[in-house]
This record gives structure tokens, C-alpha cells and sequence, in this order.
């Protein structure tokens, strides 16, 4: 089996958008292959995580596919939420072949992982401000462009499972909560 | 066995209020048979859900009764989350009896129950600004008058477990976390 | 409200059998109201679990009806396993209006309940051979007469939901595990 | 988006072996695009379920490579079990992109998914005797030739984790429970 | 068995702190024994929960054998939140040797074991304000003078596990969520 | 902070006897401190596994007690099942103080250690054949001399609980399943 160096990229792709497939592309210069955990697999149809793992499985292997990535050398894995964050760390190696480096902006991430004794870096992202799900579902909710942050493939997959009316009806709130 | 059909009507009814009961009788008028379904079953102790699944049931079949609505046309089904939106119809339709329509007014059940292919209606409720379980509670906790929006049923329930001291205890702040 | 006397049953009623009929009988000659708990609410679609939380209330609300036992002196509460035994008296508590006696024949209920004050009853049953979830499951996969020891609600369900094939098909081993 | 026709294969793969890259090689002649689900995802270090989900992905991508299956047409998915059958469809499709066929030899699968209106297809597999999970443990544990029966790549992880010696630990029995 | 009289005493401890080792010293004036639940114990690596179990019992045990307490008057037990208030007794008494009082300044504590027929009792302590886990947390973060406020202990373990660092990190927001 | 050595031990101690009190009087011999892992901690009620974590601790300590050992050099922890291996070292970690040596005659147990980097060791025990759990059980249940394999605190918990008709009373098959 070839000796392979693996990093570890995790985010919660509410949706995927532009900063995820840049941060991959440069990620792969450094590593042979990379490990992209889905996180909070479970969650979905909440205003902050609307869409299910599924979906966002599909937008990223067809964004990636779109962008040339080759598929040898990235893994897509859904990683459903433990709960304690002592553990995480386990069901995180659980779930994945093994890797060495671990690339997260994300303070808690870091910090497990550290403790666990990897090496972590903090993945370089042009125009943070706005390649954010944050900022992505804000727009989506009042009708801004969004279309420009996100690959094609967001866009069909969200047009395909009718998100953005997904995303506004969850946001309407209930007159009387009955 | 008769064909019939049953619609759905869900609520967390903390605690069963006017509300709840204008709305049974109504949907009643469209279908045979309503399947109640009791929601956050495993909530209680809690300013927002106060009561256990149990001590809503009483008040809902004690209700029911003294307004003479037909026990043959109603189930009562507490139902406890799932906590993952995506397998939460599935978890309605495991513990109730088939149904065809969904009466909802909140938009994340009406949005789970139509991607799943049901019909879903928006009850009609008079009185909505108040008759609602956070302007009961409300009122509750600061000796309004909570006792002329809910049904006999309730307050005496509410009478005996000693509720109305449960809510105003829950509510005092620690003044130390300790 | 009236001060009743409320008395437990709990069964897994897989499926409602004469059994459960005579017995909801038979304690409804000592209490004012019977609180039947449906155990194992969670499970369905297994050789000793076959139908599901919904379809067994169906049979049983159902049956009741036909055996024109008055509604207002029961209640049907499917109960879920917490899998923790210490706990479990809590749970039933949780989610049931209260009760002061309790009727199993099932050795652990009777312990739980036993340590935890209670005074439990042996319920007292004919033909306790034949009326049996087990003996019954063991006839609809074997072409047995089943039939006669359950009430028609219960055949009636069965035959709606083709619970007969569902049974045989589960009981099929795989010819590989793959 | 293209459409796309998509079946879905279940297998706890413990460990991949040639029947598994059989039946998937074979289903492509009938689908564009095949979503295997890893099942027990949350098992290993048992007798019968001795490998990690990461473990399993590494063997299966790494086999697929090696007998050139077009990564472009295969999703990886590790899929938890849910504890409670009625909802494992749910759970199946909140992780997996949409598919529209099923293929399983496995009865309480092909039964859900057939009572959720899905198409369900056996599939075809030489050498079912052998070509088995529970066989192939059999012989790891038994020093049998295990190795003629799974692709390279299961040899190579199997290696790589001291597998040999994990399934043989685990099946001492201790002398003393303590 | 010499019959002992038990209080029970509940906390995060998050982290043990002067007012904790006070509240101790104290309710040993009154009972023969303490039972200390660690309460949360699943929890760490949180601005509000950052220690874990393993963590916390450390500290306090150093702490409770440096003021000279009899290590035979206390038990020391880690309780994991359950999530159903209603069970929370019954997970309490399933971890730990039987009590007869309560000694705690959380209502929905003392609400819950009032309702299961316990005496609570609110803790005597001095320096409510300045004595709690929240001031001493944001002392930590704002590097403000926290270590008058715990015992010796608590410093060493903290130092230990390069604790301080662990919160300053914690709380770092993100830039960008990803 | 002094720098001690400490060990690892688990057992579900179903009951506490006198095995464990040996091998943790021969592991202080090679460590300074034991952290005494209670395993199953939250079983109770079933033929094995009768006690509930509480007895547990309450047999332990005071059977230590008895044998002088001192309370400085142990912790008594219960320890939840996870029900996922892969997790279960990080589980024992987040519950504990740390420990570097692990002594276990379970082959799971030591696999998963050894593959997380720990030593591990076999307890050395006379008498393995009487002095297990199995053993004591099937003797309280048989009303063989089960006193003579057990502490005196074991006696006495087992005693003011009942525990010998717990047992018994678990044992006996319903007549029907009901």
C-alpha cells in the first residue's frame, strides 16, 4: 500500500461554497490526499444547517468533479455529532483513514485535536468576510447574490431539492406558538 | 375495519390551553378521526416546557371530555423528539396511527411533513395574540389572569401538582452558579 | 376534578391478544381507570417486535371499541425503553397521568416498581399458554391458527398493513451475510 | 445537473471482499451511479464487526481503484445504525444522495424499504458460501486462506492494523470474568 | 453497616473553587457523610464547561485532602446529564450511595428532588458574588486575579493541562465559520 | 502537584468480592495510586448486572475501608457504556485523572489500550476459578456460600438492599409473555 500523507479538513458546508473548494485545492498541495469530514451530519432543516448530509455529499463530489479535482485523492465523510467534546476526536478517527495534519480555522477543532497531540494550520481563505455559510444564508434568505460565492453545483443541488424556499419557510416565524 | 380518515394536529401544549381545544373541534369538522400528537414528550421542568407528557395528557383527555367531544374520534400520542429534523416524520408516523392530513401552523412541521408528500392545512384560531402557551406561562409567573385562556381541565391539573409554584420556582435566577 | 384510582398495565402486545382484552377487564373491576402502557414503543420490524408503536395502538383502541369497554376509563401510552432499568420507573411516570397499583406478571416491572414503593398484582389470566405474543408470532409464521387468539381489530390491522408477509419475510435468513 | 440513475448497496463490509466488488461491478450495468452505505458505521472491535468505518472506507476505495471502477460513479457513505427500525430509511436518505433502487440481500432491508415504496432487487453473487463476512472472519481467526477471497486492498489495511492479531485478542475468552 | 447519615451536594464545579470547599466544610457540620455529584460530567472543552470529569475530580480530591477532610466522610461522583428532567432524580440515585438530604441553591434542583419527597436545604456562603464558576471563568479569560478565589489544587490542575490557554482559545471566534 | 504513578483498573463488579480487593492491593504495589473504573455503570436489575452503580461505589469503599487501605491512594469512578469501542478509551480518559498504566484480564479492554499507545497489564489472582462475578451470582441464586468469595461490605450492601431477592426475583421466567 502506498505510503500516503493524509490532512484532515472538516466544516459543516451550510452550503458548500467558493472558500471550501479553494481551501481543498490548496490543502492538496500539501498533502497527498484529504480527508473531508461533513460535520454535524445529522442536522439539517434548521436555519443555520439547512440542508441534509446527502445534500451536501452531492454539492461537493460534483463541485470537486467540476473543478478537475482528481477523485483518487480526496475521501467525503459524513461525521454526525458526538455530544462531548472529549471524544470527538475518537469519532472523528473512527469514521476516517488515518491522517496526520489537520487543517481548521475553527478554535475548538484545533484545540481537540492539539490535545490529541496533531499538528494543526490554519487553512489560508481569500475574502473570509463573505466565503461564509453565514453570510451565504443570509443572502439566500433576502434575495441577495449568492449565486457568486458557491460552485454550479450548490446552485442545482439547492434548485434541484427546492432550498431557498427550504430556508425562507423555516424562517417564518409562528404567529402564536399554539 | 372502516375506511376513515385522520388528520394530524401537533402541539406541545404547555399546557392544553382554548386554543387547542377551537382547533380539535374544528379539524374535526374536515376529518373523521385527529391524531394529537403531544410533542417534546420528554421535556418538563423547564420555564418553557414546564409539564410532563403525562400531566398534559390528563388535561387534554379531561378537556376533551367536558366538551363532550367524542372519545372514539381522538387519539392522544405523546411524541418525543428525535433531535434530527430529516427522521422526525418517520418518528411521528413509527408511534400514531396512519393519517392523511397535517394541521401545523409551524412552518419547520409543515415544511418536514410536505417534502414528504402530505397535504398540509394552517389551522384557524381566533384569538391568537393570546392564546398562546408563552403568553399563558407568562401570565402564570406573574399572577395574571392565565385562568380564563385554558379549560377547566388545566387548571386543575395545574392545581394539583402545585404547577403554578413549579413555574415560579423554575424561574428564580441562582445567585451564584455556584 | 374526581379522585380516581388509577391502575398500570404495561404489555409490549405484540400483538394485542384475547389476553390483554381480559385483563383490561378484569382491572377495570378493581380501579376507576386503567393506564395501559405499550412497552418497547421503539421497536418494530423484528421476529419479537413486529409491529410498530402506531399499529398496536390502532388494534387495541380499536378492540376496546368492539369489546365496548368506555373509553373514559382508559388510557394508551406507548412508553420507549430508556435501557437503563434504575430509570425506568421514572420514565413510566413521565409519561403517564398517575397511578397508585400496578399489574404485571413480569418480574422485573414488579421489582422496579416494588423498590420503588409500589404495590403491584399479579393479573390474573386464563389459558396463559396459548395466549401468548410469542406463541402468536409463532403461529402467523407457521400458518397456525392465530386467528382465534386475538380480537378481530387486531386481525384487522395485521391484514391492512400485510403484517403476515412482513413477518414471514423478516424471518428469512440470508443465504449470505455479504 | 445530469439525471442520473441511482441504486444503493448496504453491507457492513467486515471486511470487503470479492462478492462485495462483484455485486458492484454487476449493479453499474444497471445504474449510472451506485451509493454504498457502510453499515454498523459506529461498530468495530468485535468478533463480528472488527473494523472501523475508516478502516472499511480505506479498503473498499482502495479496492475500487485497483479493479479501475470509475470513482465518478461510486459515494462512500458510513450510515450509523438507528436502534430503531422504522426510521432507518430516513437515516439511510438524510446521509446519502437520492437513489431510486435498492439493492440487498438482506431481508429486514429489502422489507423497509419495500413498505417505503422503494424498488428492491436481489442481487447476484457467485460463491455465496464463501464469499461471506462471517467465512472470511472464520478463517482470519482460524489461520484459513482467507486471503483468495478479498481483494488485495482488504489484505493491505488488514496488515497495516495488526487486523490478524485484533480479531484474535478478541476472541480469548478471559479466564476470570472479575 | 454503622448507619450514616448522607447530604447529597450537586455541582459542576467548573472548576472547584473556595465557595465549593466552604459549602463542603459545612455540610459536614450537619451530616456524617457527603455524597458530591460533579454534575454535567459528560461536558468539556466549553467557555462555560471548559474541565473535564477526570479533570474536576482531581481537583477537588487534592483539594478536599490539603484542607485536612476526612477522606472516608465523602464520595466523589461524576453524574452525566440525562436530558429529561423527570429522570434526573432517578440518574442521581442510580450513581451514588443512598441520602436523605439535599443541600443545593439550584431551583430546578431542589424543585425536582422536593418533588420526589426530599428535605432540601440552601447552602450557606459567604462571597456569593465573587465565589462562582462564571466570575472565576471570566477572571481566567481576562487573565484577572482568579487564583485567591480556588483552592491550591485547582491551580496545579489547571497548570497542568494548560488550562488558561485552553479557555483564551476556546474563546476565539472564528473569522470566518467555513 | 506531586508526580505520581497511577494504574488503571476496570470491572463491572457485580458484585464487589474478593478478588478485587486482591488485585488492588497488588497493584498499589506497583503504583502510587489506582483509578478504579466501575464499568456498566449504568446497568442495574438484570441477572448480571443486579447493582446499580451506588451499591457499587458503597461496597467498594467500604470494603477498602475494612481492609485499610488508604482512601489517598484510589478513586472509585463509574463509568457509562458508550456502546462504540473506537470511543471507549476517550470515554475512560474524560472520567478520570490521568493514568499510564492499564491492568486488565479483558482482551478488549487491553486491545483497546494497546492500540491507543498504553501498557497493559495482566493482574495476577488466585483462585480465578470461585472468585468471578458468574460465580457469586449463580451462587446467591442457588443459595450456595457465596459469603465466604465476598467482603464483609459486600454482605452488608447486598443485605440492606435486598439484593438476595432482587436477584431471585429476576430470575424467575414469567409464566406468559403477556
Amino acid at each position: 500500500m502506498k505510503k500516503v500523507t493524509r490532512g484532515l479538513l472538516l466544516g459543516r458546508m451550510q452550503p458548500v461554497h467558493n472558500g471550501h473548494i479553494q481551501i481543498i485545492e490548496k490543502t492538496l498541495n500539501y498533502v497527498d490526499e484529504v480527508v473531508i469530514g461533513i460535520g454535524s451530519a445529522q442536522l439539517s432543516h434548521e436555519l443555520k444547517d439547512p440542508f441534509t448530509a446527502g445534500e451536501r455529499i452531492m454539492m461537493l463530489t460534483q463541485a470537486l468533479d467540476d473543478y478537475d479535482i482528481d477523485p483518487k485523492r480526496y475521501y467525503i465523510i459524513p461525521i454526525e455529532d458526538i455530544n462531548r467534546n472529549a471524544l470527538w476526536v475518537a469519532q472523528v478517527k473512527m469514521l476516517t483513514p488515518p491522517f496526520s495534519k489537520v487543517y481548521s480555522g475553527n478554535p475548538l477543532v484545533k484545540r481537540l485535536f492539539k490535545e490529541e497531540g496533531y499538528e494543526t494550520y490554519q487553512p489560508e481563505l481569500f475574502d473570509r468576510e463573505v466565503l461564509s455559510g453565514t453570510e451565504i444564508r443570509y443572502r439566500i434568505l433576502n434575495d441577495g447574490d449568492w449565486k457568486s460565492l458557491v460552485p454550479k453545483a450548490t446552485i442545482e443541488v439547492i434548485d434541484e431539492i427546492d432550498g431557498v424556499n427550504r430556508i425562507k419557510e423555516l424562517s417564518r416565524k409562528e404567529i402564536s406558538e399554539k
